[in-house]
């Protein structure tokens, strides 16, 4: 089984990205016999993160999609439920992505479905998580950002392809190493991540296999 | 131009909805001449709130609905840009519906697209409200509950029976009266409410006619 | 009975603060006819504060102070309780006064308590607010910037010269209008606050009238 | 050198306090060798949790007393900078004690002094951890409940017996563990919080041999 994870540059002015050090790590993982891990690191940019997937699709042909961001102040682990086809910083209400581009309530896809569902065993995700003690819930907005745009993009590339891939999204919170420049804001260790990452490969294979 | 304003009522143990509240004050307001309010008092029930506003479309004929909610906590008028096919109360996340009914998981309908968007122009009622000194951004989840179900199930009927009719719905914060019990819950005064009630039908009234 | 209230000119990069609005607002309400009012605007500057303070006691001799502040991001109507002897704008935790001063954990006056209650009748009058529908709570901290060293300054300079002058510090949230070019920050309308420092100069009359 | 680290009992409904599971496990700990431990697990009772805390420096004689305590929400290690002297429980504000006790603006000294400052390094305290990769910040409030009670009552009667003993608090936040079953509450790992703890030991111990 191929799993394809990804992972985002640093944006917004942060200096780490804990996404970029979980995609790193999670190769040294104790992973299933069968699944076999392949990462790439997307730019923060709109439509650029979708093509990057797009193109590692097309390389690895993977059975699984698992695309990781940070989401900084959330406080669990948290599995997207729908990316929804709009691309939008409208003023104060978010940053522009990492070439200034500033979009207000743009469709990703002028012809594609107002949301697509995340194919993932979200509410499994969520009760592993749980059972390892580590907190987690399904998120019912992935936001307008680069995030929704990579969730939104991969799953209707995999729609208009009707190709047999799970694909989702899942937001990590900050981790406790960037909340000590920021100690309001709230923080998992990069190693509770980790194992966390692990139990959603392991849950993912485990579901697809049934 | 007919108008159909749907609230709820009170639920989660609250004395008050404020959305009770502003439909039986906006038809006091002063709207454009060609505006004529229809209001509708909905059930916290999932399900049967989505059926008491298509008894209420059918008998009405309204061009528009406006559906209104309480989002307590929030710090501003939200328009919502998506229903989800999906009723939700898993554990910690949300409380049950009047009648005790906690779904998880659940499709709205389970033959219907993953979300639809709002049919209003949530962009122009932002900038309304906000040119009139009231605090508005588009939010991007209605959660997974009764409201949310309103907003999906009102959509999704239009849309089976391709009616020409524009809807979506508005989430209010908690009432400055109510936040007099609970001093850390964001408010906004009743009166503030209403008149952003009436912005929004003179928005709507100016973009149907356009 | 002279009561002399003080606010603050705007800082942190916001244009208006709503105290500089109420004293300028205050001395227009029908308050009772026994209260003469006295309004001064102060300097965000540690230790200036308190000198424009002390210099406004010596020359209008006022039987109460009632200083007023903003606190960005609350809910309600907000009594401190007490004032600390601190000055700290520690890294991450708070901004540099509106001449670039950042103390460290310095003392306000290095032989004064460590902490000093307000001697306004904080309960009653948060009490009086929420008979009128106002939300309030008696805050337990002032912080460590100009507002606590405010607070801590006058009710020090009281008691070192053992005057017969009640004195406390009332914080008041982001007024709506604020709060329109930053939707997510909690607010209330400035009518409200206004309402709001009318009850309070009247319950602190009767309660230095009884 | 004797050090007294006092923890609590489980309360509002929650199954656990991570602050008894810390003072069960720093025992085991490598701490610096002139250093010798005593834990002493208080009653989440006004007035009684502040003899036992006397009962345990008569008994011991520390030369350091760390009372840790649980602020469920905050998402950083947060020594208290000031105990003040009151009880305080009022509606919609806090929950009675274990005894069903709820006081209103009552002092817990009637003598006593409005506000008595933690003698342990703060700052330094929260400079090592930061080193360390844990986030800290000074608090500068306890609240009105059973933790300040402690931290005051505390340094209230080291002021009237004149001890030469340090003494103050810490709060912890919620254990990830805890965060399972509310997964919007922010939380650090249990493992990451005894590092912290003996980092404060160390800290208390280098600064009180300086």
């Amino acid at each position: 089984m191929n799993v394809l994870i990804t992972g985002f540059k640093p944006f917004g002015g942060m200096r780490v990205n804990p996404t970029q050090q979980l995609i790193e790590a999670i190769e040294h993982e104790d992973l299933p016999p069968h699944v076999r891990i392949h990462t790439a690191l997307l730019p923060v940019h709109y439509d650029e993160c979708v093509q990057r997937v797009i193109a590692q699709i097309e390389q690895v042909g993977p059975d699984v999609v698992i695309s990781c961001g940070l989401a900084a102040g959330r406080t669990a682990i948290t599995p997207e439920r729908i990316g929804i086809n709009i691309k939008d910083t409208a003023p104060g209400e978010a940053i522009p992505d990492n070439r200034g581009v500033k979009p207000v309530d743009e469709p990703i896809n002028p012809y594609g479905p107002d949301g697509l569902f995340s194919t993932l065993p979200n509410r499994r995700i969520v009760n592993k998580l749980r059972e390892h003690g580590i907190p987690a819930y399904i998120s019912n907005t992935a936001g307008t950002y680069i995030c929704n745009n990579t969730l939104y993009g991969t799953l209707d590339y995999i729609r208009r392809k009707q190709l047999p891939i799970r694909a989702g999204f899942i937001h990590f919170p900050a981790s406790t190493e960037m909340s000590v420049d920021k100690p309001l804001m709230a923080s998992l260790p990069l190693d509770t991540m980790l194992t966390a990452l692990r139990l959603i490969v392991e849950t993912v294979a485990e579901d697809v296999n049934a």
